[in-house]
């Protein structure tokens, strides 16, 4: 039988990252390739503790068929620190100009793929920063829709080439942005730019989607407001989840936008899985009512500084000076850009070859032939020990491209 | 902001069962709209002590990233059980004619709308046993793909009706099935319709899509070997899922077809939730291999058997034998067709008066302006009071309309 799929799922390639997890069986291998949050961030005990009461007062609302929209005093929970520490959230009952709506999804990147579901014909763009997280341009492109790069740079999305892109783009549907801790760069957009940025979308009418899974996770400097906290006109789809703060396995995430992209998003999501794993969303509410959320968090904070200053300084010491990398205030990635004369291919090939994996920059591409001089290094997920030994091996790795 | 939304979401409704439950909040109500497993068919107890171990013995891997195709020791122990209880499950290397793999989805509907996304472009047809599963129609909607609806007889699809339909519809990719315990109309398709449909979709290359939720569920008659049994040239996906023998609100289930295929859906997967929760695919493969899943499965089809024969035995004392039902050998719906000359929608809308809910049977139709003679009643959620008490409120509703 020759099985013929679908245009918009025939091209689509797995992720190279996840593909070449498969390929990490090698336990010498030293990864700086993934984004698992540090598995010592988990608060097991507190889960343990809860989920047992769960099962002893609750069980059966825990275990049955639940509402898609996601369990409704997650919602409201979520919904309220939203509007406590990052001004998001809007009720016309309240003056504001429309109602935002907030909505559990199965990790942030359902959340993605719903968007462009509900908002995207074939065809349809989605303008992204370039590079950009690589479930972001898998999800555009399983919905069909075509993405269109635009450079990062130091300080977020080049504006000027933005309007142009815009300009240039009638079919434009969304602009996806990830302005803090940007995966892969580690960056983020500076307060001018999220105002400028928003000013252009207004200006043309287009909806912008935040994606902030690593927003709770600074270590250094100043907070900058979201772009969905200046969103007066109901233009920004707000997207987070607790996968880098609580649990990335049991997929948990939400949704804040205006209510009715909302309810299309939730029509759309009854026909993917009918709803999230109810005893999770459960398990979620209860530790945000009942433990200390924000306590929690700064303990993985400081476990993110230390790694990060660990890796930034191993580097810093073994790398050759042409080498550059990111100084990230938060988030799990370093972006280190190889000099010109490397090739970025040979590069993570012979780095490979050292027992140490990077991610190619070019898999961020939403071009996946442009080319790329950089690569992606994790230090949430490597132990100490390993952060500096596989810096180590990087240096002596670039060494050998006599730079 | 007016927004537009795409061209597959927009007309999308909610499903008409999910919107009904919002309405049903007066106690009062007995409902047998719904679709719920009897919460006294989860195996709490068990599934608390395995939780209780799985945080105390791996905890960091059940609360981690984890593989798109799901947690591989529960993926064997469904391909084992699925070849020894239902002959699923091809395999090149021991001389058939191709491979089949079994991964994980989060829940059932999740594995209608992947194939559905990896088969069929814009404006695709699937064909669908006429009435069928919402979840199944609107997965496919979702998806840009139109459904063609095919008569449902008492044995199954009108198979010389389904011929003539393949051979008008040049772009018919699937043939959407729930031969067992079919949703809404609880009937199932003899052994000699399943071989005749899996000729007819030999003939002309087209896939079949077997939805099996119920299989489990039979409490009279004899076993029908599924259709994916008979499947000697790759062209049958075979879906089931956890919901209705452990927990509907975990969202576990798992697919069984060809490789090429099966391999298309996981890398749309990916895009959509990454992967599904991964604590519970734990708990589900504990529970399969450290307890007796074939008694906890007698056990749920007994107590479907009693309530069942209870709905049954009260519709024919209390019902006007103008109205016929099913007579169902397992799943959880009877269907109950009125005489004609009785408008349906004003029966339900009557019921519903007298505080009973059923579904009109024009919520399973594909063309959902096609009318309906029959309405959906569901015999698994209510308790043994709920069931007579309901149906006497259907016989009383009955005889208002004088036949």
């Amino acid at each position: 039988m020759n099985y013929t799929f679908s245009n918009k799922i025939a091209s689509l390639k797995p992720s190279a990252i996840r593909e070449m997890f498969k390929s990490l069986t090698d336990p010498n291998i030293i990864s700086f390739a993934a984004g698992n949050p540090a598995p010592e961030s988990f608060p097991v005990d507190d889960l343990a503790r809860l989920s047992a009461d769960i099962f002893a007062t609750s069980a059966t609302s825990a275990l049955q068929y639940s509402v898609t929209d996601g369990y409704a005093p997650l919602r409201q929970a979520v919904a309220k620190r939203l509007k406590q520490k990052f001004n998001i959230g809007k009720s016309a009952a309240e003056g504001d100009k429309y109602d935002d709506t907030t909505v559990i999804v199965s990790g942030g990147n359902q959340g993605i793929e719903l968007a462009c579901k509900v908002l995207c014909n074939e065809g349809d763009v989605v303008i992204c920063e370039n590079p950009t997280f690589i479930g972001g341009l898998n999800a555009f492109r399983s919905c069909g829709a075509k993405t269109v790069g635009v450079p990062l740079l130091d300080d977020g999305i080049d504006t000027d080439a933005l309007e142009q892109t815009i300009k240039s783009t009638p079919n434009a549907r969304m602009i996806y942005l990830i302005p803090t801790f940007q995966n892969p760069a580690g960056t983020s957009t500076s307060l001018e730019k999220r105002i400028k940025i928003y000013e252009i979308a207004k200006k043309y009418g287009i909806l912008i989607f935040e994606d902030n899974p690593y927003g709770e996770l600074r270590f250094a400097g100043e907070e900058i407001p979201t772009v969905k906290s200046l969103d007066t006109e109901g233009l920004v789809i707000y997207c987070s989840s607790f996968s880098k703060i609580l649990s990335a396995g049991m997929r948990v995430g939400y949704v804040t936008a205006p209510d009715e992209i909302v309810q299309k998003m939730v029509v759309a999501k009854q026909s993917e899985d009918v709803h999230t794993n109810i005893f999770f969303q459960m398990l979620c509410h209860r530790f945000i009512t009942e433990c200390d959320l924000d306590a929690h968090i700064e303990k993985i904070r400081a476990i993110y500084r230390r790694k990060c200053s660990l890796m930034i300084s191993t580097l810093e010491e073994c790398m050759p000076k042409s080498f550059k990398f990111t100084r990230p205030e938060g988030g799990l990635f370093v972006w280190c850009t190889l000099p010109e004369g490397v090739d970025m291919n040979a590069f993570v090939k012979k780095a490979l070859e050292k027992k140490v994996a990077v991610v190619p920059g070019t898999t961020f591409n939403c071009d996946p032939d442009a080319p790329s001089r950089s690569v992606r290094l994790n230090y949430s997920t490597p132990t100490d020990d390993q952060i500096v030994e596989g810096c180590r091996r990087l240096g002596e790795t670039a060494r050998e491209f006599n730079i």
